[in-house]
């Protein structure tokens, strides 16, 4: 069995961001020359996602209004806040949306239906954050 | 290290349906004759979902009007819809309950606790779609 | 490849109780001599949820009005009660918190970020229950 790791760091202009991350995660792979696995990709901050959907910039907009109105910003609403942090809501968001997603490597790709895209999803950004990937296999 | 891939078809009479794969997931488990590992089942497209519950009709119609409330077929709400989509929602939805499912594999088994099913969630349906099970181990 | 299964069990004094599990995944992972390959750890019961976050009391807290306001108790309102259960909410909020968490294992140890922590999510508690530990690599 092979396994082979990669940190992506990241630092986003904005508070909130989705980054399509595929085209890395590929690139990981291919390094790895695994060809028969499992593929590992997660947020190692607990106010960020790894998560697959579709590269379409309405639906973008379509989970930030909805996730807005699922976790509000509203600073005073939660008790995490009190602990000098405004994030609590970032925290919430990135449980609805998950932490990772585990990829099938078949043949040395990616195993992936027709519009699957894998997403970094930050939440509470503008400072330096890593996405660990992690793929084991032949 | 053996891995074993299986595609699983689908084409649902109704629009939204949750369906047990469990039978077929144990089938090709059997197949790949791996008895230590793990097994990866995850939807293909990206409104439709895998996961793990309970085999009850009462709580499927739970889930469905539990899911409605929270992310409504409404189709002028969402951006995504401006492409000539109407399946922001079912994007949402899937969201909510998941793209994939790991699970243990022991003595040639899923290692389930007692009510553990896996579904497929469709929440777009009427066409073709694919679920992906990858199982690696030895 | 080496496989590792592993145990535990829960029988909480609350319905609802939020536990911090990492120290005995550590120890877990510690036993199966694994140096580099997925650590799958699961709820085995439909009405729990492992998942990684903060352990910050005030962020718990948050958490449970949060899915309380999600999938609220209420019994009459859902058609899964009428089985006799009355802990269709528990399902629900399992949902959002998700069943499993996939971890890397590197240098022998749980791949992690500063603040991820592992927890137990229990949502109908007061009854016995399990969480599957399962490592596999080399």
């Amino acid at each position: 069995m092979k396994s082979y790791s990669k940190y992506l760091w990241f630092n986003t202009k904005n508070k909130q961001e989705l980054i399509n991350i595929t085209p890395e995660v590929e690139k990981v792979l291919r390094e790895s020359q695994i060809k028969e696995g499992l593929c590992l990709v997660n947020a190692m901050h607990i106010t960020a996602s790894v998560f697959i959907n579709d590269d379409e910039q309405g639906l973008h907009q379509d989970f930030d209004l909805w996730l807005e109105n699922l976790a509000p910003h509203k600073k005073d609403r939660y008790k995490h806040n009190l602990t000098g942090e405004n994030n609590a809501h970032a925290h919430l968001k990135r449980t609805i949306m998950g932490r990772e997603v585990v990829v099938a490597v078949t043949e040395g790709k990616l195993d992936f239906g027709p519009w699957e895209q894998i997403f970094y999803g930050e939440f509470d950004g503008q400072r330096r954050k890593r996405v660990l990937i992690k793929i084991i296999g032949e």
